[in-house]
């Protein structure tokens, strides 16, 4: 089906997606006098006191920024920060309508690293936690890196790490279902851009030793000549066995293909190659590196994709809600690797054995027990690694 | 009454009093895919293709920024960012409870002008106006100046323009009820910050001449020794007999007074000495230059105050929701002097002759009609001075 037509009136009737509202009544000049002047400078003063205690008596702890420079919006590239606008008031009513959390989105007319990130910094007082998102690669890992070492309140990339929860959860679920072990599988990833280099990194921090990425330029291993400082520390912690050639060589007998990357890029024959009970999650947005049906006819034994139209969807929607909801609701300090791990475990476990499948190994996103279960083991992991500040 | 512990706990309880919504149903996968991916993609690629169009697909029209560096917040002076938020909160709520405008809280770290204006800049692709709010003269008018020149959405200082809008208009009405003629009065504005200089020169626009502006170092008159280059250029242009001295010298003789200054720095002798049928406007917050009473008691005919609980008071409230609500109905690029005159008719023209009394010049903030009746005038005015886009 076609949405765009839809999607065109939908957006013109409703004049973008979001509404800012008060619940506070504001019928009387009592209201106004406890809402507004003069019974506000009361609060004003005890925050002026103690910072913390803007999460008291203001939104901020309910509150996230989606701050993108629109640079890498969808699969549309880059369209400018006016244009990204529609998918960040998505994004935002997702995180309302999935978890409850005010979301709003800042659009930022710049691509410099420095300037966004000092843009983002001069407002992070008013916000609980911010949410990058659709920014090119390799710029997004420096902004999010500079913003994690200045802020005090979580920085999370979506398109990093949300995907990458939201991956190895399904990863989880494939190897549950398939017998194979993490620690001893052959992995080889496709596109190392943000979320495939996301998804690698978590992957190995549950275990996954045997992987390649490759990007453009085929597998990427220490010593190519060519790379970005990105892809040569990526190099520098994968493909410990030197592997080179182009993704069509090294997908030889692999156990998993996982694609962050282009369209239709993947063969049939390529997936015939793999290994038995191979995993093919082809991710690329809207068309994916293989169409999970013709992955499976070629003798996949688990398929999944971004598309809302096949099983198995891989849909970020189904991971930050949640985190979010769990990091703000211990006032988390940041949202590390435990707190992630634990976001995939805690989606993954949502699918009880008898009900696991090869075309369901992902729970629904209107599933009701996602973002709660999510956030429930988020804070939890918050806590024990001592981010938590309340 | 004190509102001190009310609103704290009413603060406390809300959490804030922002919510972000979403109007659109987000139930199933199909309204995901019109709302979100695949179907957002569309209203992106209009935008992209033509950045107009980011008013039909997306908030951007009813959406204003609230902004702050936290640095004159209310009568509390400089309490930074976060301290200032719940009075942007409490801004933001009453633009959505009498305009129905759409207004968002952004709290600068920072003091520095053009670190500012660039952040505004860099953010105003979101927005279809900015509301300046309790920003420190004189870096508040150089802000003004430099987005202005910059932006081509509306820029509007509220503590500036939207108390001189409501003081114009009382002054019309105090005019109107006492038969004086603004182009003979003689007027005394006592403090040359951000209301009183906006005041004194929307007051000029309209056809005062004959007007006195006092600061900390007494009557501000060309030539005087020690002023900054805001009170020089006020100066310039306002005392045309030259007149020297502390306001209780040049007080005396005047029709009116209008304070934007200190508590209690108005005596009923001062009072006393002014022309018959004076009018005083003690604007100061939460304790006014004099009580409405005390210079009534003196002599004053007519006196307003800041105040909720004295007869005439001058709230921005009045003004700056249905400001706002014409500006962006008509998608101004500005608001014009002509547009503030506009609106200060409009709200003087609610209360009809046979209604107009020495204690009520001022329509009450909960009058239905004072948000429709200035944003019509404000859309006519930004039509007839060509700033409309629509």
């Amino acid at each position: 089906m076609d949405y765009s037509q839809k999607a065109l009136e939908m957006h013109r009737q409703w004049r973008g997606k979001l509404r800012i509202e008060t619940p506070c009544p504001l019928e009387s000049k009592d209201d106004l006098s406890v809402a507004y002047t003069p019974g506000v400078a009361a609060p004003c003063l005890e925050i002026a006191k103690d910072r913390e205690l803007s999460y008291e008596y203001t939104r901020r702890g309910n509150l996230v920024a989606v701050v993108t420079d629109g640079s890498a919006v969808l699969g549309l590239g880059d369209i400018g920060p006016e244009a990204g606008m529609p998918v960040m008031e998505g994004k935002c009513a997702l995180f309302k309508v999935f978890a409850g959390v005010d979301a709003f989105p800042l659009c930022i007319r710049s691509k410099d690293v420095d300037e966004i990130v000092h843009t983002v910094e001069l407002l992070a007082g008013s916000f609980g936690g911010i949410n990058l998102e659709d920014i090119a690669a390799p710029r997004c890992f420096e902004i999010e890196a500079k913003l994690k070492e200045r802020l005090d309140i979580p920085v999370f990339h979506d398109d990093q790490h949300g995907t990458a929860v939201v991956t190895v959860s399904a990863m989880l679920n494939a190897l549950r279902l398939t017998g194979k072990d993490l620690a001893k599988v052959y992995a080889v990833v496709n596109g190392a851009g943000a979320a495939g280099t996301a998804c690698t990194r978590l992957l190995m921090a549950l275990g996954l030793k045997n992987v390649v990425v490759c990007d453009r330029q085929g597998a990427l291993r220490a010593g190519l000549p060519g790379m970005t400082s990105a892809q040569a520390e990526l190099a520098r912690v994968t493909n410990p066995l030197g592997k080179a050639g182009a993704l069509a060589d090294v997908i030889q007998g692999a156990d998993v293909f996982m694609g962050f990357s282009a369209p239709n890029c993947v063969t049939k024959e390529m997936v015939a190659s793999m290994a038995k009970d191979a995993i093919v999650f082809a991710c690329a947005n809207p068309t994916p590196e293989i169409f999970p049906q013709d992955a499976l006819d070629a003798g996949a034994r688990i398929a999944g994709s971004g598309r809302s139209d096949c099983a198995n969807q891989i849909n970020n929607v189904l991971a930050f809600p949640g985190i979010f909801r769990g990091a703000l609701d211990v006032r988390a300090r940041e949202i590390n690797d435990e707190m992630k791990l634990a976001a995939a475990r805690a989606l993954a476990a949502l699918i009880p054995d008898q009900e696991l499948t090869e075309d369901h190994i992902i729970p629904s996103a209107f599933h009701p027990e996602v973002a709660p279960a999510i956030a429930a083991a988020v804070a939890q992991a918050a806590r024990d690694t001592g981010v938590a500040r309340i």
